[in-house]
């Protein structure tokens, strides 16, 4: 923050200056949160082109004008790292990061120094019965994933009654991965041929090592019926979140009490398969792909945009576009405009992280390899009370898809399909824009009905055991 | 055709050599109708690899290896060319080119030595009563659309009975083009900035001169009610080519009398754009593509690649993928085997031609200039009997909009919708490929009950005036 003297005597002129994130950072709700309701007229929102995805001051600028450094994740010493016992939390987020050491992953490659870098917010109780698991989705970080996330019943988690830990995936570009760093700080690797390619699986199985290792919380032990402690209230997560989410409940069903799946998954479908291969082969397309040693010897800005431009196709959905409800939303006068502030949300992502992300993305298909099960038929395992929740429109994760879960859900304690109504597709799963306020209302709802042991039964026929 | 001495003495192999075409060249069916169903059983079928999308033999090695040379559309002087009097064909189909000299486009701008390639199947009648205007699609040339027209019921263009004209597309490589020719002859012009992008309606404007020109027909008179002669009895049109006949039918009520629109509308809707953007900024991701000069100084492979893999996504639809139908058809034992396939189909073509004709396609809206009338009122102009065959699952050129056009068909002689009912979307339209039967009998079923007047009434409460 930076105060600026301005002529008139009493007012003070203030600059937010906030690290890039690839969405819109909620700066009004912050200022808000920062001087409390009662300065709401003194806020002023941003206006015109300054609306939508971006941020009022972007880090980089901020850093010119400012002088400001960021802090950065590669080499910061963040408190709270490695293997250690359980430690207190303040009611005030904490991002810290845990070290794993080298890890054989499950196709038998190892990740070096393996790294999970997590925000607590919120403090855990003394049963650990509060804890609330939210691993990130494609290209978000748990910058990103705070709007959800805060004190009262506004918020889909609410943080005076839960302690939600947001776990970074793998190859986002918090936790390991190929191009690590915020800011000007990276970790280069000398190619894509020497990043390992975790998979969902292999996640899943480093979060639950962090639950043990930091909170004190049993789940691996828990696979086989015995666990000493409370199992997590609620696993939740959007996108590929929902993938990891899913994948825990999977394997450590005695460690979940509740599950919400979000336009998430149990596999990888081949329709979803297609839109992921279009989007890694205009990414290579780009002339600084240097396909022998995989990897782009400079930033592709041709190859983000024709990834950019390729997901706002797929990210919302035809009747979004035919209502031309870009115009309803947000400041954009067009469907060109719409179009390049959705494409520029990409253009600064690292495109190494994008590949290997997609790469996971691509790969998944629940697993319990010890039982030799994939797929569908591993949602037999879950026992939680599941809350699925594609949106109505989404393209790549259709409710069809939910349905046929929703069948092999057969040991789920409860299971309930509740699709978003909305237009917005994919995206109706991550309401955190303007106009995307009826999907939050929805989604933060039917999460709090969950957490209330309230919607048990399922409307399309689907089962209540407990 | 080269005949080859085998060991059996009663048996000869042949080998069929075709030029190039986008889409599966119907070799077996060409040799049937060659040498009649007598000889069913002597006719070897295409196995393994050679179903789907390929020539037995493409052009390029059947040169290499018999020596043969195709006919070039650009050296060759083909007969009927220029503006002359009506002329009488054969039953047989005859290739021929229409001079145009040079054409101001609706844009200001000079199509220079205008010329519009275009096959004749079967003869005009005395009063020209029985002929069909039949446009091309995107990327599509008049060899593609000989599958749907032949001598018989069967066909949904019976040459017993109609005339059926053929007109290739501006900018398609065939009709005047960025670049052009068949195999290995091509004009070339040092890049897209000389283009001048023609429209459909300038497309329809030159298709109207050349059936006066050619044919004796009254087209351009017609406008203004009165016409000495015979209107065509049908402008069928897919995709792109349905756009031509929309914008045929509506600037010329009086010349057309019934309108087929398959896979079509009468605008390009926001999301159909997004789609297209993506296609156009993916090909010139590729290193390829000089901006400045606006033209591609190799042959973009990659960026082709990225084209088809883009349009894989898109052309098919979710269900399709999800029941894995690529596998019940034609050879694919894989996803990626169908997208490797799929994508094979876009790697030959001129990537010059492929951005014209896109943009062409990104422009479309119905236009009735004179009046300063676009998009659907315009569709208040036209009187033909119109039938609207939108696939059910059609992504980009939804039911929905052809829904709404029916609403502005307010002065149709009669409007019905058919959707037709698969899971192919936009690729329904065009059903020349293993597992297409039901669609092309659908399409071919709902054609001729159109030009027998009958089925005239809509089922979605549509009018009926005569």
């Amino acid at each position: 923050l930076a105060g600026l003297q301005t002529e008139e005597p009493n007012h003070v002129s203030l600059l937010l200056a906030a690290p890039e994130t690839r969405f819109e950072a909620d700066t009004e709700h912050l200022l808000r949160r920062h001087w409390g309701d009662t300065r709401n007229e003194a806020v002023a929102r941003p206006q015109g082109p300054l609306k939508g995805n971006t941020s009022p001051i972007c880090g980089a600028k901020a850093s010119e004008v400012l002088g400001f450094k960021y802090r950065s994740w590669q080499s910061s010493q963040p408190v709270g790292s490695g293997h250690q016992q359980r430690r207190s939390f303040s009611s005030v987020s904490t991002v810290s990061s845990f070290r794993c050491g080298d890890v054989t992953l499950s196709n038998g490659r190892i990740l070096e120094d393996a790294e999970l870098v997590y925000e607590v917010h919120g403090k855990p109780n003394e049963t650990n019965s509060n804890l609330v698991l939210h691993p990130t989705s494609f290209g978000a970080t748990h910058d990103d994933l705070g709007y959800r996330i805060g004190p009262g019943s506004e918020y889909t988690l609410d943080t005076d009654k839960y302690c939600v830990v947001v776990v970074n995936m793998l190859a986002n570009g918090v936790s390991s991965s190929p191009y690590r760093g915020y800011g000007e700080c990276y970790k280069r690797i000398s190619g894509l041929s020497h990043w390992p390619y975790p998979s969902i699986y292999d996640n899943v199985l480093l979060q639950a090592r962090l639950l043990e290792d930091v909170f004190g919380l049993s789940v691996i032990g828990s696979s086989d019926g015995h666990t000493g402690s409370s199992p997590l209230a609620l696993v939740f997560g959007y996108s590929m979140g929902a993938m990891q989410a899913y994948q825990f409940a999977a394997l450590y069903p005695n460690a979940v009490q509740r599950l919400a799946v979000v336009c998430g998954a149990a596999r990888t479908s081949p329709y979803n398969k297609v839109f992921l291969k279009s989007l890694m082969t205009a990414l290579k397309t780009d002339a600084h792909w240097l396909e022998e040693e995989e990897r782009f010897t400079g930033h592709p800005m041709r190859g983000l945009k024709a990834f950019g431009t390729i997901y706002a196709g797929w990210g919302l959905s035809e009747e979004f576009y035919r209502n031309e409800e870009f115009k309803q939303h947000g400041s954009f006068e067009s469907l060109n405009h719409f179009l390049d502030d959705y494409v520029d949300g990409f253009t600064d992502l690292d495109p190494h992280n994008l590949l290997a992300m997609l790469a996971t993305w691509y790969g998944f298909e629940l697993a319990l390899p010890s039982e030799g099960c994939y797929g569908w038929p591993a949602l037999g395992a879950v026992t939680s009370d599941t809350l699925l929740m594609p949106c109505s429109s989404d393209r790549y994760f259709p409710v069809t898809d939910s349905e046929q879960e929703l069948k092999h859900l057969t040991s789920a304690r409860s299971a309930r399909l509740r699709p978003i109504p909305s237009t917005w597709g994919h995206r109706a799963g991550d309401p955190h824009r303007q106009g995307q306020e009826a999907q939050a209302t929805f989604i933060r709802n039917k999460v709090h009905a969950l957490l209330k042991d309230e919607d048990l039964r399922d409307h399309l026929g689907g089962h209540l055991v407990k």
